[in-house]
């Protein structure tokens, strides 16, 4: 059984994300058994690496034999929460968000996306990937209706606070923030940002200093 | 002056985009002088790792009256290597590579994507935000003819590999990837990982464990 403790680096967590992709991949050809090197190979890392990531969680593997993959899998998705399906809202339905509500991958890992919300009169009623788009007045009678705890910000950044804002008053208790700004939001609500432009001024930075060395695994 | 050193964080890289961001918006308020604890504040993180961060870069505030914003910015800049503009090229429009063609925020940061490519005959030949759509066959002569150095790739995951081998012959220098596959590039060549489905699952581990401390700064 795995057990979770009570620290653990944010790119621990990523990599186990990474780890579950591949076992999927490997489990749907039909393989039995892997070993950490080979997982590791697959995700670029070294054995050694994976081994230390998965002993966060508990002890996976036998020695020489290495790890089963349907079961390790499983095990990972377990600690990932990811063995039930969440409910997602998004809210600000641009090109941004029109592209991740319909996004297959997020189905496929276990993430519905149900409700997508805008204030643009002229979206509001439309239908894209089957999903009907609400005035963002209802955010937050739907999404206590629906009981939706996962939502994902697109809007731009001058609206994100106020979003926020609503999303949390909603219940919502996790936030995937696409908007490039700094959301001031509740100790208890978890939080991601994803801002492109930092990933793009990341190459930059790597072009530009060729001599230069980045820690960094993944 | 700014120094580069030989080795630093990935993560210090990403908030130093932050700072940039940050220093931007309060320029245009027509701030001077801001200090680290308030660029800490305003980024989300302690004004010691601001100054920490910056000290890889070399000494750029004075004591006791902080940073000159407009200098400071000009120097980040410079140290990102977005005080010139970089051209990008696109290959993949689905929903995600038709948003990010429309992504006015990457032009804004200095990186202008003026090449979008796809496979589908119905796609090619249409124009996105003022790009008309080429095919695929033309990636090499294309991006060779207009010299760009960075790509990215928002195809399906069993086509991302051929499309990096690609980019790298046309002499693409960086790779933004939002395929979730580990692509196998040279040790010259520049690559980031986009996964929009690992950020959700870092928000659904949070939101199971909810005790749990993760160790992330941004």
């Amino acid at each position: 059984m795995s057990t979770v403790p009570k620290r653990v680096p944010d790119i621990v967590i990523r990599r186990i994300s990474i780890y579950s992709r591949i076992l999927s991949a490997i489990v749907d050809k039909g393989t039995e058994l892997v070993s950490s090197d080979k997982l590791g190979e697959l995700s670029g890392i070294s054995g050694t690496l994976v081994r230390k990531d998965l002993a966060y969680f508990g002890q996976f593997g036998t020695r020489g034999v290495g790890y089963h993959v349907s079961d390790l899998r499983s095990t990972i998705s377990k600690i990932l929460g990811i063995d039930k399906r969440w409910k997602v809202a998004i809210v600000g339905i641009g090109n941004l968000g029109a592209a991740l509500l319909s996004h297959e991958r997020f189905s496929i890992r276990g993430f519905d996306i149900i409700l997508g919300f805008d204030a643009d009169k002229s979206k509001i009623g439309q239908i894209i990937h089957g999903i009907e788009i609400k005035d963002i007045t209802e955010v937050k009678s739907v999404i206590k209706e629906k009981d939706v705890k996962l939502g994902i910000i697109t809007v731009p950044a001058n609206s994100a606070q106020v979003v926020a804002n609503m999303l949390i008053d909603a219940g919502i208790k996790a936030i995937l923030n696409f908007a490039p700004v700094n959301l001031n939001i509740p100790k208890d609500i978890v939080l991601k940002n994803i801002d492109l432009s930092i990933e793009l001024d990341g190459l930059s930075f790597l072009l530009t200093h060729k001599d230069f060395q980045v820690e960094r695994y993944l």
